[in-house]
């Protein structure tokens, strides 16, 4: 066990948040850096302060942080002046208070980077109007969870793609949204087609690959299609081929790339709004809580192969 | 040879323009409708009228219509109130007033749809920013010449991809690109990434395929791809995989969809500004012409086959 330097405090992390990006990390493939055989996996967690050489923190202070697939951790405050990327990679400890009647892991999920990575798509960027068929990919995941109940208590017509029969009826029954299609069953294009038939206005993209070809099927005239994420890429050693973009031209459609670090500064803006909606019961999430570290890996292949439901996130054991 | 009914001209084609669009027509593909066996094949047209029973129009006066691919055809006049696809459409003649300087032809190319395609493209939706780095496909061609020079006139920086060492160096010395690429090299991708060392801002793709995926492969961050044509496709029977999406992720690039018929409203700019600049020396164009309508379907095949080098014109003989 380290010792804090001066200006550093020792953590012992009580969660780690999975996300699909550490695949492409351990790849090699993804804008946060590379990871190397005998490197710590990144990962956000939460903790508490055991030992502070800090003034800003005290023995206790309940922390939010990079700290890696581990037990315990240092860091030091975030360096002055961090934005974008640098802040959402930074290495420095943040005092989290959490709010009243909200679960500690939801600052790891919906009240973190993937509700933000929503908040961002959703309402920065595709801006569903009301009436409009909103269509999301993994809907049960965390961000494809919170994208969709954005975009409905925005007005919008809201459908999802999951991969069981389970998720589906989590998705509409829980998450509120008009309709969930089984991408796992063989007609599920078909289905996709009969659940948005007056098209795709606005599709939240975390998938790539076939899930991304389907919805660019279905698309509405001017429809906008945010790229959010690439799980099909990031389960294959390939660079897969895209999807034929005929429609996009046919439909005057655009397409977009979200890169969530370029909306951290909004990360306040998102919890407060999330927060209210939370607790006045506009606002549902789920997660998939694994207890102790060492299963970390087996989660994390799990989320990998789309066998999680709901944001995964471990519990670490004392 | 038919007699106008009351209402319409009877019309001499002089010209026959040769567009890309024709193929997918013919293949049942493309939005302006089918052509099927036995049917006239559309085309723009300019002509003289012959005989007149409308009393817009005397004989003599010079037209621009959609005669198609025929010596002679009967036209109206617009229909009132047409606008955007229709418009473009648009089975009426148009009294055609020739600027001076300007040949009859320009009216088919550069002042006529493929013109109005790169204007639209380039001033309305890329709006290149002086220094940006700006691509187009098909640099030589009626579409990509103009879109290159509209977007050097703006500041930008120009790159063209050609098929031949003559287009390219024409591109260069006629059109006054910085740079034109050679496709048919077999390092064609490393010298475009050479060719664009600080990435592409705004690249203006009439090809999809190979090309495209190229260019995705330069993108500078917040790069604007507008997609106008898919050359490949139009020759495949199959429906081909389009690129990998991942630099559009990546590097926050957008995606849009272009079709002329919607800035169809804009032709009158577009041919003042354009006529403008063809007089005052900032603006050149390259034609393609062939005298006689029996060459036609050889022309088109040359032109699918990028065997053509700039606007394809059929001249038709008395």
């Amino acid at each position: 066990m380290p010792d804090p330097e001066d200006g550093q405090v020792l953590i012992r992390h009580s969660h780690l948040s999975l996300d699909p990006y550490m695949g492409s990390a351990i790849k090699g493939r993804h804008m946060s850096g590379k990871v190397l055989p005998g490197d710590v996996l990144p990962g956000e967690t939460i903790g508490h302060v055991i030992a502070s050489r800090h003034p800003g923190f005290a023995e206790g202070d309940r922390v939010i942080s990079r700290g890696g697939w581990q037990t315990h951790s240092l860091a030091g405050a975030p360096a002055a002046g961090e934005a974008g990327m640098a802040a959402a990679l930074s290495s420095g400890a943040h005092v989290l208070d959490v709010a009243d009647g909200v679960p500690v892991s939801a600052y790891l999920g919906l009240l973190g980077m993937p509700g933000l990575t929503a908040y961002a798509g959703v309402v920065e960027m595709l801006a569903p109007r009301p009436g409009e068929t909103f269509l999301v990919s993994a809907a049960s995941g965390a961000v494809g969870s919170a994208a969709g109940q954005i975009a409905r208590n925005m007005g919008a017509r809201v459908v999802g793609i999951a991969g069981t029969p389970e998720k589906c009826a989590h998705v509409i029954d829980v998450f509120g949204f008009d309709a969930c299609v089984n991408r796992n069953l063989p007609n599920w294009k078909a289905d996709l087609r009969a659940a948005c038939p007056a098209g795709v206005d606005a599709y939240f993209d975390t998938a790539g690959g076939d899930m991304l070809s389907a919805a660019l099927g279905c698309l509405a005239m001017r429809a906008r299609i945010l790229l959010c994420g690439m799980m099909e890429q990031y389960n294959s050693d390939e660079v897969l081929a895209g999807p034929n973009l005929g429609p996009v031209l046919a439909r005057r459609a655009r397409i977009e790339g979200l890169v969530v670090y370029d909306h951290w500064h909004r990360m306040e803006r998102w919890r407060a709004l999330a927060t209210d909606w939370l607790l006045t019961g506009r606002l549902a999430f789920k997660e998939h809580c694994v207890v102790g570290l060492e299963q970390a890996p087996t989660a994390f292949a799990n989320l990998m192969a789309g066998r999680t439901f709901g944001k995964t996130i471990i519990l670490i054991k004392d």
